[in-house]
């Protein structure tokens, strides 16, 4: 291990020099001498005034990036591309028509709203996502969101007043909906709306940046609940019974207990073809998993599950057996209409919840696919195009969507290259609106629950989460099943904010309980670690160097002070009164030996005394301190102050891992400063960053008492520092 | 500046040497090599055990901690202490008596209950308390905190059937009291019981570090709005008019609303004699502040309010005027009772705000107090003691105390030593209830309004802090602003859980969105400090070194990535599809060559340069690395990948920041690794503490292809082992 010379480096990790021979600096000298701050930094007013200046080029770049169709549709490969985009649009369209049906049911509205919903929003997509490969539509996590708040304002039994009817007698009168089915459709279409404004703002605002909360663990606790909510909510389909829908907290046990108890209903031809379906469904699904590389396109399990379940049905018109169908899917797209914003004040939460969870589902699928195929997204432009694509959708009768996982993977996995896959899939559906709607009236209701069922599998494998992070990560798992057990108890738009909240505090927690360590030298190296736990950090003697993995501020600056005198075993306080009872007993002495008349002053010792009985472990420095002034007892009264407190001279507060500090933190560490100098203790800071040091002169922690030089750029310039100039302590002491 | 030898340091600061000499290490050569960990850490269940190992020693400590005075009354220095201590708790008792009276009526109860309150609570935080100079008792935001709750739940306008009245039967019979106020008294009561429960319950659980999210700034724009609700509650009583109380949002706003509506029916004695009182109180404030050094003990103003105005009710039967007067004072005390939980549910809230209010109030006193006399008070005995003093005075018809600001500054200024002082303060109260109560019954109302009026003068001088604020921390301003903001207008129990989430929120902010740098090397230092900022600082070539000052985690990994790009202006995405062009212009050249035949290719060059478009300043190192490829033009296609696509051959990572990491973070640093290794830049990380280092071998972060090695323990080894290692760079390029 005998360094060697670095010029030819065989072996370049061990036998490479690092050689620093310099000054010990401390922040004075930086200062003024060894650093000069550039003059050329540009001002506020200067980087305020470059941000907003307009320029043809700048004009430009924002309409590209606003409408980003600009930047690829004029150079599109047509011979390369068009192909395969034809073949994922279509396949895809495919997968969008049934999924567009069930998530409806989902959503509480008519299945032909499904529809709606999988064709304008994607044909808008086109023009302002960033994302090529995703495929926007109906989901299922943000549909049973949207069918929740439809529930919660229209519930089953909500009697419809005349007032009502009259507002909605326009839609009755297209489509013969039913009163409460209208006014469902105008809540679920208003809470788009709102969404889209809320998607739309947050992406003018540069938001982009709220999904960040959405951490990993959090949003697969989330997606997996909304899968137990989802498969709860199709259960009363798949066995044909007919129970009311719940809203709100506990909602998921109530609609188990309600469909628990009517299972003597069961309608059996229902549930046999449901399950038919299931099986026939993850049989697919199992097979397109397995052949994955031999089949061109995957086989589109729903939609002949769709075809053969409807076949089925007009055979045998299995409404007569009580089966519910999806009934009336009018012809025609309907003429667009402004929303019905008088509904709008109790959907403010779920509109968040929405557009956060929509917004989320795509920036993770887009970035993922971003990073398969090596382009990137813009997070900023995909909210402002999610919120366009819902707010412009919305008045053409449409409720929120976002991107499909299994949709997307579709698209990809087919060879789709750009949105123009999407533009095809879109038409796949706009073919079906216009022209064979009607075909799909006799298909059951099961049949949809089957797809809508199947398609959450996927989900409940994120069970298979807990294990891994269990091992890696406690915190993480608690997020984790924080977020699920709160969406499943509280229903999806409070558990996501009470998981949100969950993962905030988790942060807190981290910053706020910091790991407080005494450090040591690893001889000739300059580095320091933690004595407790390395055999070769050693401490410099009557030095004792504190090290904190946190930023000091008004949460943690109180536990900063009281780790720092345990660890340290140096107690300002204690100390103060051992001097005292020290101070006291000399006088003593003195009377006794100047008049000889020995007073019981029992009382006062004890009271002093008593409050140096040491608290910690680490507290022998203090008592060997203290042991080896006794038999000294030097006779003048002055030699109390002189002789050292404390076998520690100097503290050196490590504060690499320091990243703000706030005026409470500042305070509680110059009150630490000043308590310790009163009993001859040295404080000082090290390795300290500019930044912090910036925010030090701007809470003016710097004084004339307390100057700039017990600041050092490295714990080893303060630990040879203090080093040497403990030799002088003595004289120094006395100035405290 | 030329370095000397380190020997006799005359100027210590500069000249003292700091020299290092040792090889180059990295992360796999310090596991294995330099640090070995000590065998002998205790196990986490071993500690467990030492934790909660019995001994008579610990059980006596225990003993000692939870009734503090056993720790100081068998030494009381009898002759030393008493005489100041009687004294300061007679000047005490006159005090707590008017402002028990007062206070009362800001919890909405009959002035008895205030007396009550100033007695038994006093009496028994003597037993518990660690502080030596509080006083105890009535507090006025505390109170009317109370007086809120207890509005909230029996209005003014409330009938009181027939139930409630025989609930309430017990209280009448005693003291004549009405429904409406019995009923109040009970509401009062009972939140005072939760609220000793609470903070008796947090005190065991060692929950004492709740209050740290009461930092200053939040603390004094908090106690401000409360003085705006107390002063507005009191405007009532200063004009005499009779107005609903309000409680809730805005409650500030309607109770200025109704008092300005009924202006007109000022009762001008009532108004009269209020001025007279508050001009009077202040005057004597003014000169007891005036001449603190000069009075012995300062001139209780308070009690001669309370003596002259009742003296003058007396003679001039005030009440036939319309003034209201305090009333009914029945002698004695009462018998103790159950509260009645019945009413508990709907007082959780206030509970919880009353309980961190109360808290935080006494502890930030009493801290101020032991710092200021050399002693310690134990936050969590201090929370056990006011949840004791709350819990066990509620069954005696008390409402929530905590320390009063003006009272204790009494008791210590008058030379209190310990809390005898307070035993005798709560005596003069007893004294008061027990014979002499009747005697105040005809004291005006208005003349109490005066008390709590001027009592709150000192907390509107906490708006001087705004303009220091400014000037010192922005962040901790818009505490102080949203903490006064919420609390006026939400009223205190919301505004000050609003205030608590902003400060949390703002704790968020700080480590979410970090500051992050270039640094560069201060030559023969070993000192890195960032080189937009310092002259000295000097990049190394191809080397790029980043600095971000937060951890790095769920929240703000994306953002530690792209800032990552930005400031290297290395961004591999764009080197990729740099890449991927050149290889098709070369391959186009060789075609063109081959066959010579020119075919129009614009379609795909422009897909994909048109993805190079630099998007930041910071990009002209890769333009550089483009252009100076450009002139070479290699013919052969192996060369393009041999090539260095940036200048940049190195990006090293400061992670002396880094204070955790979780599983976002680690997975985000692999991917930058593995991103910018595909175009053959070397990420490595250095500085790294080895707490972070712990967290990343449990999350997994090294593997085959990502060793330790990439690992450095300061960011001069990283350095160094970059810079010599680049001379073998096309070979290492080869095996990204």
């Amino acid at each position: 291990m005998e360094p060697e010379e670095a010029s030819a480096p065989e072996d370049a990790g061990s036998r490479l020099m690092l050689r620093v021979e310099r000054p010990v600096y401390d922040e004075e000298f930086l200062r003024t001498q060894l650093l000069h701050r550039k003059q050329n930094s540009t001002s506020f007013r200067q980087k305020l005034a470059d941000k907003f200046k307009c320029s043809s080029q700048k004009a430009k770049a924002v309409a590209l990036s606003f409408l980003p169709i600009l930047t690829w549709l004029p150079s599109y490969p047509v011979k390369q591309y068009l192909l395969s985009d034809v073949i994922s649009g279509l396949s895809t369209g495919v997968v969008q028509l049934p999924q567009g049906l069930a998530y409806a049911l989902l959503a509480a509205v008519p299945p032909v709203y499904g529809l709606y919903s999988s064709f304008y929003p994607v044909l808008l997509y086109i023009f302002f996502g960033t994302s090529r490969h995703v495929s926007i539509g109906t989901f299922a996590v943000v549909s049973l969101m949207i069918g929740g708040a439809v529930v919660r304002e229209v519930p089953d039994n909500m009697f419809i007043g005349p007032a009502n009817v009259s507002n909605s007698s326009s839609v009755d009168k297209d489509l013969n909906l039913s009163p409460i089915d209208a006014r469902r459709v105008q809540v679920a279409v208003v809470l788009t709306t709102m969404v889209g404004i809320i998607q739309f703002v947050l992406g003018l605002l540069r938001f982009g940046f709220v999904a960040i909360y959405l951490t990993e663990p959090l949003v697969r606790g989330f997606t997996t609940a909304a899968a137990v909510h989802v498969v709860i909510s199709q259960l009363k389909y798949l066995l044909g019974v007919k129970t009311a829908r719940f809203s709100g907290p506990l909602s998921a046990v109530y609609s188990v207990h309600a469909v628990l108890s009517k299972i003597t209903e069961t309608n059996i031809p229902s549930l046999l073809l449901g399950l038919t379906c299931t099986v026939f469904l993850y049989g697919i699904k199992v097979l397109n998993e397995h052949f994955k590389k031999k089949l061109p396109v995957p086989i589109p399990g729903e939609i002949i599950v769709v075809i053969l379940s409807t076949g089925v049905s007009y055979g045998i018109p299995l409404k007569s057996h009580n089966v519910s169908i999806v009934g009336q899917i009018p012809s025609g797209l309907r003429a667009p209409a402004v929303p019905d914003f008088s509904l709008a004040l109790n959907l403010i939460p779920d509109a968040i919840a929405v557009a956060i969870v929509g917004f989320s589902m795509t920036i993770s699928l887009s970035k993922t696919f971003a990073l398969k195929h090596g382009y990137s997204v813009d997070g900023n432009q995909e909210l402002i195009a999610l919120g366009l694509c819902n707010f412009l959708s919305s008045f053409f009768h449409t409720f929120a969507i976002t991107c499909s996982m299994s949709r997307s993977l579709v698209q990809e996995s087919t060879g789709g290259k750009t949105q123009i896959a999407g533009l095809l899939s879109s038409l796949v559906v706009l073919l079906v609106v216009l022209a064979i709607g009607f075909v799909f009236e006799p298909l059951p209701q099961t049949a949809l629950a089957a797809i809508i069922t199947v398609n959450l599998v996927g989900m409940f494998k994120q069970f298979r989460d807990i294990p891994p992070l269990w091992r890696t990560s406690k915190i993480e798992l608690a997020i984790w099943l924080v977020s699920f057990a709160a969406s499943v108890l509280l229903g999806l738009d409070y558990g996501l904010l009470a998981a949100i909240a969950f993962a905030i505090i988790t942060v807190i927690y981290r910053t706020q309980s910091p790991k407080s360590t005494i450090l040591g030298h690893v001889t000739n190296t300059g580095l320091y670690y933690d004595v407790n736990t390395y055999e070769e950090a050693s401490e410099y003697e009557g030095i004792k160097i504190f090290h904190s993995n946190s930023s000091i501020y008004f949460a943690n600056s109180d536990r900063y002070a009281s780790k720092l005198k345990e660890k340290t075993g140096v107690n300002p306080e204690e100390l103060q009164a051992a001097r005292k009872a020290k101070r006291k007993r000399k006088k003593k002495e003195n009377e006794e030996q100047n008049s000889s008349i020995k007073i019981c002053a029992k009382d006062e010792t004890e009271d002093a005394t008593q409050e140096v009985v040491p608290q910690s472990q680490d507290m022998q420095e203090v008592r060997n301190g203290d042991s080896e002034d006794k038999p000294g007892e030097p006779t003048s009264e002055e030699a109390v102050f002189l002789e050292p407190l404390s076998s520690v001279h100097s503290i050196i507060l490590d504060w690499t891992a320091v990243n703000f500090i706030d005026s409470v933190g500042a305070k509680a560490i110059k009150q630490v400063i000043k308590e310790y100098a009163s009993v001859d203790v040295r404080v000082v800071i090290a390795g300290c960053n500019r930044t912090v040091l910036d925010q030090l002169y701007t809470l003016q922690f710097f004084s004339e008492e307390l100057s700039t030089n017990v600041v050092f750029p490295s714990v080893h310039d303060a630990a040879l520092h203090c080093q040497c100039s403990s030799s002088r302590l003595p004289a120094a002491s006395s100035e405290a």
